[in-house]
């Protein structure tokens, strides 16, 4: 356009050192570029989580409000090379980005004759402690029988595709892929804003095999959090492992030195994370009595207390019998099948997300639960939903049908500036 | 469950007050009732906003950050008498929740033999400026040729399906609806649950015909509010009519006396919603340079500002020359195009979200404008669409496909408890 020509001249002269920084900092030339000077962006403290560190940021951190999933597949022509390229943008995009910064520094986007190297919509937005975190799923390191980017022998030997689950109901398009990204913030647009600048550092090396967002969490992850409903309308997460307990977490989401040994040890200090998308049939539920939701759940719906006390924190005590004699809470309900005292001691960190994706076409809506959990050894999720599924089991698979999943290995946290998501696995 | 009618005798004793006042609010008789006291709703100031006035709320309320959204149909079988009971059932319930109350009173949903009034995942929460606004669909009017309800002689004679406009790719599944609800807080899984209750209402009588969620809004709506910015990365709305300027509102928002006479002056103090899903092609746009997308705009993307100047607030004029003797703004971009000044002073007040609705099939986010305004006269947006539809007309049309749409006579507010949503259309 004539008109921006016109301003590129002033902003030659007037704005020419911003330019200049943007070709430092960005990689691109000095164009034109236009006559504004960058605003402020918000940096508030209490919004930001910092990236850096042993472990991840977006596990141990206190659940935030939104989130944004999205699974990646590396495309066929990419080689090992570009991936680690990939991996290295995406870890230096994700450090300006959680630290509330635009890709590409404060003086990016101002050549006129390039895309902007940030899409721009978080641009003024605190970011309401943005963390994003990534996990490398089975078919990264092994697809048909391919190794694709010459890390099979470092595929950890606890990644292994779920099995499946009586009735699970998967959409394959939805399930799978070969990297995870999780990107939580309390501000969606923030979130949205993050995974898409990821996506589109990734163009022409991969692509989203599907993404989800998710608008409120489900679970207390630290002690510090009130428990939070889900769309069943029944507080979730009462008992859930708490992030801050740091014995727990070591024992029960970090995986250790020693789990794995050798080419795949590169996973120490990571987790595995399990996504799986729980439909809720929502207009069922609602017309079923409140006697039959807290039979179904093993709790009850307003304080989230066990039967038989006012008090959510109450110990579980599901031999408990009221004065008629009988069990309290029925064995087949919800919270007694999935809980620890019944899976072997099995403990994970759920970090779960509800969704509403509209309505489907007999206008019921698309409701339900985008379950996440993080813990050391995937064996944990698998017994716990393998004595879950199926009619004759959990009361709550009447009202509930999960429709996709996945299992990913999360590296360890990026140590410093300069190193990137996943380095060692490719030592 | 023999274990909640062991709890239930000892919370016949103990709470069986609560249990007969949720009898009395509710409806329900007295049967048993869980152990259970009601935990205190949130209801802070900052978080309300007055449900009955002369207009509805939702409107001139400042844009809350979020929405959710949902069209729906009257079933064939329902009556006249089902419609206005519906309404009635709809406005208590919208009164309460705006109040921060849960559907039923204080006391609802302890009777463990029925289905809780309310569905309960917004207990605990502030209700975040929940406001919600219903309107009316030509379709409930008149739908083949048939007066479905009585109401054909109060159709207001604006009140008319929009026209097709070109390269529109409008799934029809996703457009019209007898009835439009809009619910919008600060919180989703507030405006969620405002939804959700309403259609659970509504069963037997309507069902959705769709829904959409909104996590952003998109305009400033008062002279208080900064500009957000949209999926494309640029400020929207920087020129808004401003629901504080109670003239302007007026003039172009709230049907006035006069403007409808005889039976259609129900609408009175109404007004007219049109709702476009906007696709954007965000990949694409990502991929274009800032000079072209500043280009397709007519602003730039940084400040908002007009070419040539650095105030996002500065005066637009169409008219003015860079130094080389060229426009400035390109007159086939986006701004001028939609700017009163090019369609008779057409201005209408905008309150668009943007939307991700997850990926599509080819990994393409599903994602772009829930373009929602309202106007006294629905040819205001008539005109203007008019201007911008086609590849030959608003150059942003490369980048966006509308791909639904919807238009809704908007009654006036509810005056005071006990009268209804679109009382004087049934008077």
């Amino acid at each position: 356009m004539n008109s921006q020509q016109g301003i590129s001249r002033r902003a030659l002269l007037g704005a020419a050192g911003g330019a200049a920084a943007a070709g430092l900092v960005g990689g691109v030339g000095i164009g034109k570029a236009s006559t504004e000077t960058p605003e402020p962006v918000a940096t508030s403290g209490g919004g930001l989580v910092p990236f850096y560190g042993a472990h991840q940021a977006g596990i141990g951190t206190a659940a935030q409000d939104r989130l944004h999933f999205a699974a990646i597949d590396v495309l066929p022509g990419a080689s090992r090379a570009d991936l680690v390229d990939l991996l290295r943008q995406w870890t230096d995009a994700a450090a300006a980005m959680t630290a509330g910064d635009v890709i590409g520094g404060p003086g990016e986007s101002q050549n006129l004759d390039a895309p902007p190297s940030d899409t721009g919509e978080a641009r003024g937005l605190d970011p309401a402690k943005l963390t994003m975190t990534i996990g490398f799923g089975p078919s990264l390191f092994e697809r048909a029988g391919t190794d694709r980017f010459g890390l099979a022998d470092r595929q950890p030997a606890l990644l292994r595709p779920l099995p499946a689950f009586a009735d699970d109901e998967l959409d394959p398009d939805r399930s799978g892929g070969d990297i995870a990204i999780q990107a939580c913030s309390d501000d969606p647009q923030v979130a949205v804003h993050a995974v898409r600048n990821l996506v589109r550092l990734a163009h022409g090396v991969a692509n989203v095999r599907y993404s989800q967002l998710g608008f409120g969490r489900t679970s207390s992850t630290t002690s510090a959090q009130v428990t939070p409903r889900n769309m069943l309308g029944f507080k979730d997460g009462t008992n859930n492992l708490r992030s801050d307990d740091a014995a727990a977490m070591d024992k029960h989401v970090w995986v250790q030195r020693g789990d794995e040994r050798g080419a795949r040890a590169w996973i120490a200090g990571g987790s595995y994370l399990v996504a799986r998308r729980i439909r809720m049939h929502i207009e069922t539920w609602d017309r079923d009595t409140l006697g039959d939701q807290e039979t179904v759940i093993g709790r009850q719906k307003l304080s989230g207390a066990p039967f038989g006390s006012d008090d959510e924190f109450a110990a579980l005590d599901f031999a408990a019998k009221g004065p008629d004699g009988e069990l309290r809470t029925d064995p087949r309900a919800h919270v007694p099948l999935a809980h620890p005292s019944h899976n072997g001691g099995a403990t994970m960190l759920r970090r779960g997300y509800s969704f509403v994706d509209g309505s489907d076409e007999l206008g019921r809506l698309d409701a339900g639960l985008f379950f996440l959990s993080y813990q050391r050894d995937p064996q944990t999720f698998i017994t716990v939903q393998q004595h879950l599924a199926g009619k004759q089991n959990d009361l709550l698979n009447e009202y509930i049908q999960h429709v996709s999943s996945g299992l990913w290995a999360v590296p360890p946290g990026v140590r410093r500036p300069g190193h990137f998501w996943g380095q060692a696995l490719f030592a």
